[in-house]
């Protein structure tokens, strides 16, 4: 799956900001690779790039119209479907991450296949893969892990992709979840794939690649989570990683969806990390922490910083307000 | 997924013994649900069941035809054809745990859509299922894990299902892979369904039950394996077991489709797994080990098992030698 770029980006009819936050994403991280938005009538999110048209965007380039908003049930609005249908006559492809499939919505499909456009839907794989085979590679790769879901893990593997593209170094960030994949224009959904190749699909993602090279794996839920757990694990082996990052939100009351459980400690969700890590990379170890303090204020965010770094001898860094310089250069000494 | 009975068995032509071991299952675990057996010309295996027709299976109240014969890719032979499409002229439903799906077959799909009669591809879902929830739930359930794939679980899980009801236990096997499914005539392949759903299929299979009731969960894979790890992770998670069974089988040179990795030690093995299962079971412990030693004679076997015992204070069995009371004993104590 490799989505072409440049991007148009349609925020549709967004309700709010946050219903954009796709959109945003791929405007913050690959703001070179967008040559702006379209919105509809009423839509009360802005990624701040420009207004066009689908004309002004093609003869911009554009390659794809990508559907960067999400409305309640993942569903493909009505209300979207004529700029979408004209997107394909100007020779768009058109790609999303909603939970329904453009394929899937009949008008759409045939439009595609009369104009020959390619209709990506990120969340489903579009390839087979095979089992993992657990073989030594070549190149470096990192993984993001977590004590739970939606801790920033991919936040944190694009901004170490962008501070180690800074300082010269070989590095690709690697795409396990379908905004991941629209920021990056490639990738492999893991959690959609069936069980039986989770590893595999990891091995395909990031390949064997040259000695100084770095692969930044977005990483998914985590080895503590009840209900994702067994995604979590064959990542961590399909990845084969050299460096772990492990992500958190401090002061979250419970797992993500499951009220009843708490969040594991640190030291826990390290070892269980890098116990099993081992098995398909013996180099594997945490190289530090990636936190978001956005509940905290300063004081509490610089508290909690300043003590995990003192408890456990590595970096600790909120990417969102102190970058993660401080991991780049673990990772790099 | 359930699956009518009584069955009739089809061999097929099958060049040896081998490839009837599903046959061979069934007809050992579930002989009262089998009504015979049908060869075609050429069939080199016998489960010991009465040959007989399809006509006098369906007088005998056959209500499935089981294809119980896999052949080199796990396609469906043209040579059946004649069998399988009268057999579903006469009533029958067929069943089936090849690769290649029975539904793809565009013979087979429009004469069973022509009688009404099913298909069942149990390697394939055929629901839906929720994420896992990890909420405890009513009744008590034991799980098979292992150092390895293929190391006897399903074998020791029906053994234990058949000796718990001997002694007037309610106990159910439930079975996680496709001859499992056929044996017990439903299930849920879980290395077959979406990533994300591992452990909520796993909860869908082994439900909440009566105080008094042992769900016999068949495992997969091992947490030591890099290509099956995640799916055998998932599995722990769901089956929220109290009660595991370690199963192995010594002397066995490396992992199964890994020639360069070795099978991991007992003591790593029953740690790691009683750990991940605490996640959802805080009293989920190893109660035993159930070993594969068809490769040692009889005083390897038993110098083995007692050095086992003694050095894990457990019981150690082989299911096929030593059958699992001392297992039962110990779960029932």
């Amino acid at each position: 799956m490799i989505i072409g770029t440049p991007y148009l980006l349609f925020l549709g009819d967004a309700p709010d900001q946050l219903a954009a936050k796709t959109a945003d994403g791929i405007a913050y991280w690959r703001k070179e690779q967008c040559v702006g938005q379209i919105r509809l009538p009423g839509c009360k999110a802005d990624t701040k790039l420009k207004d066009i048209t689908l004309e002004q965007g093609k003869a911009a380039g554009a390659k794809t119209l990508v559907i960067g908003v999400a409305n309640r049930g993942g569903v493909i609005s009505a209300a979207w479907q004529d700029t979408l249908l004209r997107a394909l006559d100007l020779g768009y492809d058109l790609a999303a991450g909603l939970h329904n499939r453009l394929i899937d919505v009949p008008a759409l499909a045939e439009r595609a296949r009369t104009n020959g456009r390619n209709l990506f839907d990120v969340r489903q794989p579009d390839r087979d893969f095979a089992v993992g085979s657990g073989q030594p590679r070549s190149g470096k790769r990192l993984l993001a892990v977590g004590t739970d879901c939606s801790v920033g893990k991919m936040y944190t593997t694009l901004a170490l992709e962008k501070e180690l593209k800074s300082r010269g170094v070989k590095a690709d960030f690697r795409a396990t979840g379908q905004t991941g994949i629209l920021i990056a224009g490639s990738g492999v959904s893991v959690d959609a794939v069936v069980a039986d190749f989770i590893s595999g699909a990891t091995e395909f993602l990031a390949p064997a690649n040259t000695a100084d090279h770095w692969d930044l794996i977005e990483g998914q839920g985590s080895l503590f989570h009840a209900s994702y757990a067994g995604v979590s694990l064959g990542l961590l082996h399909g990845a084969q990683a050299h460096a772990l990052v492990m992500c958190t939100e401090p002061n979250r009351p419970h797992m993500r969806g499951l009220p009843q459980t708490k969040l594991p400690g640190l030291r826990d969700c390290i070892a269980l990390n890098e116990s099993c890590a081992h098995l398909t990379n013996p180099a594997a170890r945490v190289i530090g922490f990636a936190a978001n303090t956005s509940g905290m204020d300063n004081a509490a965010e610089e508290r909690w910083l300043k003590a995990t770094e003192d408890e456990f001898g590595l970096p600790a860094v909120d990417p969102v307000r102190t970058g993660v310089a401080k991991l780049a250069d673990r990772l790099l000494a």
